[in-house]
């Protein structure tokens, strides 16, 4: 339940040019105006649901029980597709339902869905975070029940991207704004003897940090998500190794 | 009246790179220590005053009376121009008088204008945003009457931009970060039997949603602006059709 | 001492397209549920340590006492840098002692320093802003004492970049999103006698505001931070001119 001052963050892929989360900012304000509003993304790509599911889960991991996570990167807006609200973590995720809850959905529990249904008397056919999420996440902030927005829902649609169970599976997943490549390998499947590849590039062992090399190399270390990364010490390891999301991880 | 955490937005040409809109900020919490902050947009181009008109609108749109706008694009600081308090639909504009106001001015009523003549004791030549519209703004989200800061006045400035009274005065008059395109062509100019056309290309009748094409395809739709809009379904309006603020828009 | 509540204010080079502001504005909160968070930017270039001293400085002159600075450009992370709490004009600076410190040092007093000598019992190795600094800037904002944080320190590490102490020593040290250039020469060592020369090109003496020559023509003139600027009337000085950080500037 939240406290009173109930935290709302915001995932988007508006951009900061328009005028569009402020106005889901007003809409969530309007029901909760004591909501201290944290703005996580609105850079995911457009229509990157990967991306944005990533950025949500980043969110979920950093706050506390009683979080309301609002989430938008919405191509089938008007379409037939579901709104969800997901309990993970003691925490409310309220999105479309299109795999924006993937990562947070896979890393952490215990958990449970919701389909969205309320809906205000009157909304747009083309803005449904500013007229159903973002009120629909007021009102969660606000301490309205879950059960009075929403009826129990089952599979949520989740993209095909899970954390690696074994080292055959490592992969890339998102590459950061620092040109650090992030991988769906968890710490817990490494050990200081395994020898990290990448398009055929030898990385040596998991280090600590950034400063276990010189200036300018590439390492692979489990980054602050808990996750195998690879990096450039103050470099982009995209550029350099010319890494994109998907690319293979390899190790000896 | 501001409510016990009034609201107050904040539009500018200032950009993100800078501590500019954190000054601002700063003048406003000075005088109002509980305001609650939203940033509508920072990335106005530069002396983009039409931009920003809009940008301003969309805000006074989205929130409630008692709400107050501090807008800065201001090319013409250090010259006479007038500072403007606006009241429109029971929420103040705080702003330069030189178009700013046009887009909100013209679409919403009650409204009524000001010019601010309150001034710190001190303030630079160069940022009256940080020295005397923020302070003013911050002033009226305590609670300070309007006629404390301000004297009545008439005739703000006003580009020559207005909301289209028949078919034949349709125009593009904003782009937004995805390509789509704003038109001044309110909903209720329009029927299902009209058929809209740009750059001699036929967009069809008006649709309903993105999702009533399919991907990549032109569209002509009611925007969450109520006002006709021009997009192309997960793609760049603008691009695809070589769209640009000003192009006229045809109807049959 | 912080009021009911206290302002946090957050300056990195971690751009707006990752989650890792949020992840510190969690940690911050977590400690200050009270504290009104304001960005000052997140676009400091990656890991350029004078662009970040020179926002935090404009954050110290924007703010009043009892205001927590958190700022994190931090190439070192993971060596043995130590972390700064720096007291100057009774705000406190957080942040990794690499020269963060050093204009905003350099510019105002009082002033005292302390190494952060306070560790949450985990911490990752690539993180401290989130893990180390945005906790302790969130315990300061709540009314823990700085002493049971620090210890006294001397030294803080200051880059050699100074204001002007005469008028042979101007140089550039900063360019604004705006293309305007900011020098280290003060309005104090100035008067209406001086010509301003850039590149070997007179800019006549000191104006007082942009207007003050037509559009497109450069000038120089006092800015908003009360230092020698060059800019072009709506336009960009930077493009102008050819101008970048350590340009010197001649006098006569």
């Amino acid at each position: 339940m939240p406290g009173p001052r109930p935290i709302v963050t915001l995932t988007t892929d508006f951009g900061l040019f328009d005028y569009y989360v402020a106005a889901m900012k007003a809409a969530v304000l309007r029901q909760c105006p004591e909501a201290t509003l944290v703005d996580v993304t609105h850079q995911v790509s457009a229509y990157d649901i990967l991306a944005g599911s990533i950025a949500l889960e980043r969110a979920v991991d950093a706050f506390d029980a009683g979080t309301i996570h609002l989430a938008v990167v919405d191509p089938g807006v008007g379409t037939s597709r579901r709104l969800m609200v997901a309990q993970i973590k003691g925490q409310y995720l309220v999105c479309p339902d299109n795999g924006l809850l993937t990562w947070a959905w896979r890393r952490w529990g215990p958990r449970a869905a919701y389909e969205l249904t309320w809906r205000p008397t009157e909304f747009s056919a083309t803005f449904h975070g500013r007229d159903i999420l973002a009120p629909a996440a007021g009102r969660l902030a606000a301490g309205h029940p879950v059960a009075t927005l929403t009826q129990p829902a089952t599979d949520p649609v989740l993209l095909p991207v899970a954390p690696a169970t074994n080292l055959t599976e490592g992969k890339i997943i998102h590459i950061d704004n620092f040109g650090n490549a992030t991988t769906n390998v968890g710490h817990e499947l490494l050990d200081e003897k395994v020898v990290v590849y990448v398009h055929g590039k030898k990385l040596g062992s998991v280090r600590t940090t950034y400063a276990d090399v010189s200036r300018g190399h590439a390492l692979a270390l489990i980054g602050s998500s808990g996750l195998l990364e690879i990096a450039v010490r103050e470099g982009s390891a995209a550029d350099h190794l010319g890494l994109e999301v998907g690319a293979e991880v390899g190790f000896q």
